[in-house]
C-alpha cells in the first residue's frame, strides 16, 4: 500500500522519501519499482526527516493501534513546529480524535486520513478522507487531490472535517460495504435457491444490473466471481469457497457507534451480524440436520419480472443504507461538534474504493441541491426511487419469507423504511410498559 | 428499592442494618415503615460496620458507575478480611470483574448481583442473579434464597458464576426484555393499524394470549394498559402517551457486547434501534407527509385466524431472542472464562422479574434435561414448538410487509431462522468479493 502510494505521488510529479523500518526493503524498493522516478530512500527516522523539506509532511501507513503512537513518538524528536503527520491507516476515529489534540499541543499538525481502494487504488487514484488539524489542509490539498481518485474530474477528495472526522467517515465506508456485500448476498441466495439458477445465469444478471441503478464496482466484480469457472474443473470456483465470512472490526464499530450515539443504523448491524451467523458454520450443519423450513417449493410464474423486484429490492435497500449512514455521519458531527461537508463526503466514495458506484453521483447531487438536507430520503430523486421500487421491494421479500430463504438486510430495510414513514409508532405502548413496572 | 429489600429480608426473619447517606432518611424509616420489625438503623458508614456481625454483609444499592466505587472506598477502613460487599445495582459487568479482582486483593469478597422485578419484586420476591466471589455465596444463599421469588416452590435465585456473571446475566435479561416489550408493541401495531381493532378488542386478545404459550407478566400488564380508559374522558389512556422511547442503556450494552463476541444476536439488536427510531419523532413526522406506503388497504378475510398467526409470530420470535440470549451467554462464559449454570439462570428469569413467563419454566426444563444443550432451538420441545410456529408467523409477517407496517423484531426473528437452519450460506460469494479486491 505505501509502495504503491509513493509510485502514484512520484506519477503526479511529487519527490517523496521512502522510508521503511526494514531497510533493505527501502533499497529493494528503489532498486526495482521506483528507479529512475522521483523517488529518494531514506535508512532511519532521522534520515527522513532530515531529507524533507519544511513543513515536513509524514503519512504513516503502519498497522492501527500502537504502531502508530509509537511511530509518532519516534518522530516527534526530529520534527519542528508545523510540521505535518499524517495516519493513512485503519485507525479507530476516537485515537485520531486524541492525536490530534495530543500532536497540537506539541504544534505538529496530525491528519488522520482514511484510505479505500485496496492496492490497485493506491496505485492509481485511492479514495482519500483526510480530517484532523485543518491548518494541514493546505499543504496536504494539492498532493492529495492529485492522487485520488477521479470522478467526472473531479477528484475524490476533500477535506472532511476536524478531529477523527477523517476516520469516522472511512469507518461508515466500511460499515456501508458491509452492507452492500451482504445486500449482493441475499440477491444471489434468492437466485441461487429461489429460483434454482446457474452461476453463468446470475452472472448474466448482474452483467444486466450492472448497466442500470446498481451500476458499481461490487456488482461488477460479483458478475466475474459468477463467471469464473475453477480452470481445473470447469465449474464455478465461488461454490468451492467456505461461506463463513469473519469480520475485522470497522463494520461493529460502525454499528457500536450507531448504538452509542442512538441512530438506527439497521442495515449495517443486520450485516455484521449475518457475518457473525455465517461464522458459526458447524453449528448451522447441525442446525440444518434439525430445523425445517416452509413446506413450499419455491416457484415463480414469470422469472424475469421476479428478477426484476430483485433488482428494486437492492436498489431500496442500498437507498434505506445509506441514508441510515448519513444519518449517522449526521449526528456524529452534532454529537463530536464536528463540521462536515456531506456533498464532498458522497463524493469522496464516488470513485476509487469499494463502494464505488453511479448511485454516488445521485448522492452528490442531491447534497449539493441542498447541503442541509435533513436526509436522503426527502431528496425528490431518492424518494421517488424508493416509491417506484417499494411494490417489486414488497414482493421480492415475501417471497424470499415464503421460501424460507433468509434476507436479513432486505428486510431490516425495509422495517426501517416503513417505521421512518410512520407517524405513530407503537413506543407508547413500550412507553407505558414502563411506566407500569417503574424503569 | 433498597427500603424494600430491607423489609423483605425482616419479614424472613433476618436482622437488618439499614443505612442512607441522608441519615433523616434512615430515622423515617425506622420510625414509619420498619417501625416493630427486625430492622437497626446506621447514622454512620463506621456505625453500619461496628453494628453488622461477622462475616459483614453489605448490599449496596447505590447508582451504577464512580458512586459504587466511592462506596466501597469508604467502607474499607472498617472492614475485616473475609468481610462480603454486594452490589445489588445496574452495574455493567466489566466493572463487575474489576471490583472482585481488586477487593479479593484485600481479601474482602465482593458479589456482584443482578435485582430485577422494581419496587414490588423487591418487597415481595425479586429475581436475584449473583455472581462473583464464589467464597461468599455459603453466606449470602440463605438470605437470598428466602427473600427472593419463588416457581413452584424454588428460589428465583441461584449463583450465577464468577466475576461479573451476575451483571452479565442481568444486562442479557434486560436486553430481552427489550425484544419481548418490542414483539408486543409490534402485534399491537398490527392489530390496531392492520386490522383497526379498538383498544379494548385488542385487551380481549392479549386476555386470551395470558392463557396461552405467551402467559408472563409482560403479556398481562399490556392487557391492562389496554383496557384502562383515561377518566377524564373515557378514551384509552396509552393512545394518549407519546411514542418515543429512551433507552437507559442496558439493551445496548446486550447489543454491543453481541457485536463484540460475534454472536448473531440480532433481535436485541433490533430492539434497540427500534426506540432509537421512535425517539426521533419530529423527523418521522416530516418523513410521514414525505414517504408513501403500499397501495394497499389491510384486509384479512378471517381475523381471528390472522390473530392466532400473530400469536404464533409473537411465539416463535420470542423463541429465536431466548436462544440467541442463550447463545450470547454460552459465548459470554467460554470468552471470559465463566462456569455458568444454564438451568439456574432460566430458573432465575421464571419469576420475579419482567420477564418472567410460563415460557422460562420450558426453558428450565429444557436446560435440566441436558445443561450441555447446544442450542435452545434443539430441544425437543422448543423445536416442535417452532415448527408448529413456523406457518402462522411467516402469514403474519408477510401480511405486515405487504400493509407496510414495520416488523423490525419479527422479521429478524425469521431471517435468522431461516439463516440458522442453513447449512450454505451465500456467505462464499463475499469472501469472494474480499478476495477479489484484497481485504
Amino acid at each position: 500500500m505505501g509502495q504503491n502510494l509513493i509510485l502514484n505521488a512520484a506519477d503526479h510529479g511529487f519527490t517523496v522519501v521512502a522510508f521503511n523500518r526494514t531497510v533493505s526493503k527501502v533499497d529493494d524498493f528503489l532498486a526495482k519499482e521506483a528507479k529512475g522516478k522521483s523517488i529518494i530512500g531514506a535508512h532511519s527516522i532521522q534520515d527522513l526527516c532530515e531529507k524533507l523539506k519544511s513543513p515536513r509532511r509524514i503519512m504513516l501507513l503502519v498497522k492501527a493501534g500502537p504502531a502508530v503512537d509509537d511511530f509518532i513518538a519516534a518522530l516527534l524528536p526530529f520534527l519542528s513546529p508545523g510540521d505535518i503527520i499524517i495516519d493513512g491507516g485503519n485507525s479507530h476515529f476516537p485515537d485520531s480524535n486524541r492525536r490530534t489534540k495530543y500532536l497540537a499541543e506539541k504544534k505538529i499538525r496530525f491528519v488522520g486520513a482514511g484510505v479505500s481502494g485496496g492496492e490497485e487504488g493506491a496505485r492509481y487514484g485511492p479514495s482519500l478522507m483526510p480530517g484532523g488539524n485543518e491548518e494541514a489542509w493546505p499543504y496536504i490539498k494539492d498532493i492529495f487531490q492529485s492522487i485520488a481518485a477521479k470522478s467526472d474530474g473531479e477528484a475524490c477528495c476533500e477535506w472532511v472535517g476536524d478531529e477523527g472526522a477523517g476516520h469516522f467517515v472511512k469507518m461508515v465506508h466500511n460499515g456501508i460495504e458491509y452492507g452492500d456485500m451482504q445486500l449482493i448476498c441475499e440477491a444471489y441466495d434468492i437466485m441461487k435457491r429461489g429460483l434454482g439458477m446457474t452461476n453463468s445465469d446470475i452472472g448474466d444478471v448482474f452483467t444486466g444490473w450492472n448497466t442500470g441503478v446498481l451500476d458499481s464496482f461490487l456488482i461488477e466484480i460479483t458478475r466475474d466471481i459468477m463467471k469464473y469457472n475453477d480452470p481445473a474443473d470447469g465449474t464455478p470456483l465461488v461454490e468451492k469457497i467456505l461461506d463463513a465470512a469473519g469480520q475485522k472490526g470497522t463494520g461493529k464499530w460502525t454499528a457500536i457507534n450507531a448504538l452509542d450515539l442512538g441512530m438506527p443504523v439497521t442495515l449495517i448491524g443486520e450485516s455484521v451480524f449475518a457475518r457473525c451467523l455465517s461464522s458459526i458454520k458447524q453449528e448451522r450443519i447441525r442446525a440444518s440436520e434439525l430445523l425445517d423450513g416452509p413446506d413450499v417449493k419455491p416457484e415463480v410464474t414469470d422469472q424475469q419480472a421476479f428478477i426484476d423486484d430483485l433488482e428494486q429490492a437492492l436498489y431500496a435497500s442500498k437507498i434505506i443504507s445509506y441514508a441510515q449512514g448519513f444519518m449517522l455521519i449526521r449526528e456524529a458531527a452534532k454529537e463530536y461538534g464536528w463540521k462536515l461537508n456531506n456533498p464532498a463526503i458522497a463524493l469522496m466514495w464516488r470513485g476509487g474504493c469499494i463502494i464505488r458506484s453511479v448511485f454516488l453521483a445521485d448522492i452528490t447531487k442531491a447534497y449539493r441541491a441542498n447541503p442541509q438536507l435533513e436526509n436522503l430520503l426527502f431528496d425528490n430523486f431518492f424518494r421517488t426511487a424508493i416509491h417506484n421500487a417499494q411494490p417489486g421491494w414488497r414482493r421480492a421479500v415475501s417471497k424470499a419469507i415464503e421460501w424460507g430463504i433468509p434476507t436479513p438486510c432486505f428486510s431490516t430495510a425495509l422495517s426501517f423504511y416503513d417505521g421512518y414513514r410512520t407517524k405513530r409508532l407503537p413506543a407508547n405502548l413500550l412507553q407505558a410498559q414502563r411506566d407500569y413496572f417503574g424503569t
